[in-house]
């Protein structure tokens, strides 16, 4: 009998319990909601068990899945390994599933039960967030990150493996540090731009009312990530700092580079401009 | 008997062919292209009925699709609507389908066979390129503009009207200055951030070969358009410079908005800008 406790049903909270009670690996879910309204969603969807406060899910589950903004998945990260120490509880497991490493891995890095924590990045996810975003299959056949999975016992880690693999994700291994480095150029810096773009032509529809009914599929498909919830990406921006200016530094370099080639009738330059990115095609599938 | 003659076989002229003579809109169709490879690539999917040279498609062609790169474009709608003049034929139409409207119709404003051009874009597209990306069903739904509408014969227009109902595209009128503001804010733009984009990732992939191992769904949405062609997208970028170029200055703005609130720590400011993107979600279906 294991039971999961899940803190955070939104997108990615829900979406685990949905699969990971269908599948099998849980026999029972608890869930934690400080929303209301997430809650009562959460509950009339049928994402969990029962909604429990946050003690009773600490204290019941054998496994704990802190899916909250980054921000906030930290400090509940070090207060879960906080009470696993009180109550003497040397088997219970707490993971987060934050898109940023670093700071949590920093965080817990000398906590007596450090063992007992296992950080996930399962790179998985939509541009809608909340219990109504909570989707089956979200996870299948994506990569999942542990981050600094030496710092984990061997017998949390198996377990969290476990987990991951009944969700049919790919394990991959990486320190906290360069996990952060590779998420600002391959996820944080995509939603920068979609957010920029989503701005610049808003602002022009201001004096042009029907500037979207234009908007083609490329649109579209490139502003998509514009979509993505202030709640989740403040703190995301915020605890990767350091990596996404560094990115965004020579995104605008790049975007200086073209707008001269432009400026300058400079074809030439913007052909070269536009074969280099186009050496993209042979990485994406 | 009629007879449709579409020079330059790739995404869009290839399409054109496939959906009008399946459809009935056309008897026979007569290509022109002038780079091998895609003449024989056109002849092999059996894209046209017969592969002619330039002069035999204007002679015998009752419509003349110019599917050919906007700089191109300009020049070749002039020199077919001189030789109508010279042929005296009064009855063919020349119609184009390029990115950029305002030189095209510029150039052909005062020609004594402006009535015999009908200049449209309709707004249909992949981020692929040559004969091999032709695709039937490519317009179905979406926008097709047409500029400048009453400098064409009300007689081409229906016939064009026509053309383009058989290709399940819904008609659109605008004048070509406008159209050319629209396109920078709603397509132009996209295909720039996603080349900066680009260049910016397979920056850092000089140094870290794994970097994309991580691509998240997001990153290749985000990035899809960067895959675009540069013999079609250097002279759209020439041709609506000046426009391309306002539109760049505010996302370099934006982005340099964005950065100076990451960089201060300032996350009221990010959350303000995420928000107020996120409003997209309210325009784009």
């Amino acid at each position: 009998m294991r039971t999961i406790g899940i803190i955070g049903l939104g997108l990615m909270g829900g979406s685990m319990a949905i699969d990971l009670k269908r599948r099998g690996f849980a026999d029972r879910i608890l869930g934690v909601e400080k929303e209301a309204v997430n809650a009562s969603a959460a509950e009339k969807i049928g994402l969990v068990d029962e909604l429990v406060p946050y003690e009773t899910c600490i204290g019941e589950a054998d496994i704990i899945v802190v899916a909250v903004p980054v921000g906030t998945a930290v400090k509940m990260v070090c207060d879960i390994l906080d009470r696993f120490q009180d109550l003497g509880a040397r088997d219970k497991i707490v993971i987060d599933v934050c898109s940023v490493k670093e700071q949590v891995c920093l965080a817990t890095r000398y906590h007596p039960c450090r063992g007992q924590f296992v950080s996930t990045h399962p790179m998985a996810g939509t541009e809608y967030s909340g219990p109504w975003a909570a989707m089956p299959n979200l996870f299948d056949g994506r990569a999942c990150i542990f981050a600094d999975a030496e710092e984990s016992s061997p017998k949390a880690l198996k377990v969290i493996e476990g987990l991951y693999d009944v969700l049919n994700m790919r394990p991959t291994y990486m320190n906290a540090a360069n996990h952060d480095v590779h998420t600002a150029y391959v996820s944080h810096i995509s939603h920068v731009t979609s957010f920029a773009l989503a701005l610049t032509v808003l602002d022009k529809e201001k004096d042009e009312k029907h500037i979207f009914d234009l908007a083609s599929g490329g649109f579209s498909s490139t502003v998509r990530l514009a979509k993505s919830n202030a709640d989740m990406w403040v703190p995301i921006l915020t605890q990767n700092r350091g990596n996404v200016l560094r990115v965004m530094d020579t995104y605008i370099e790049k975007m200086q580079q073209f707008r001269a080639a432009v400026a300058d009738f400079d074809e030439d330059k913007v052909r070269n401009l536009i074969e280099e990115a186009n050496r993209i095609k042979k990485i994406l599938r």
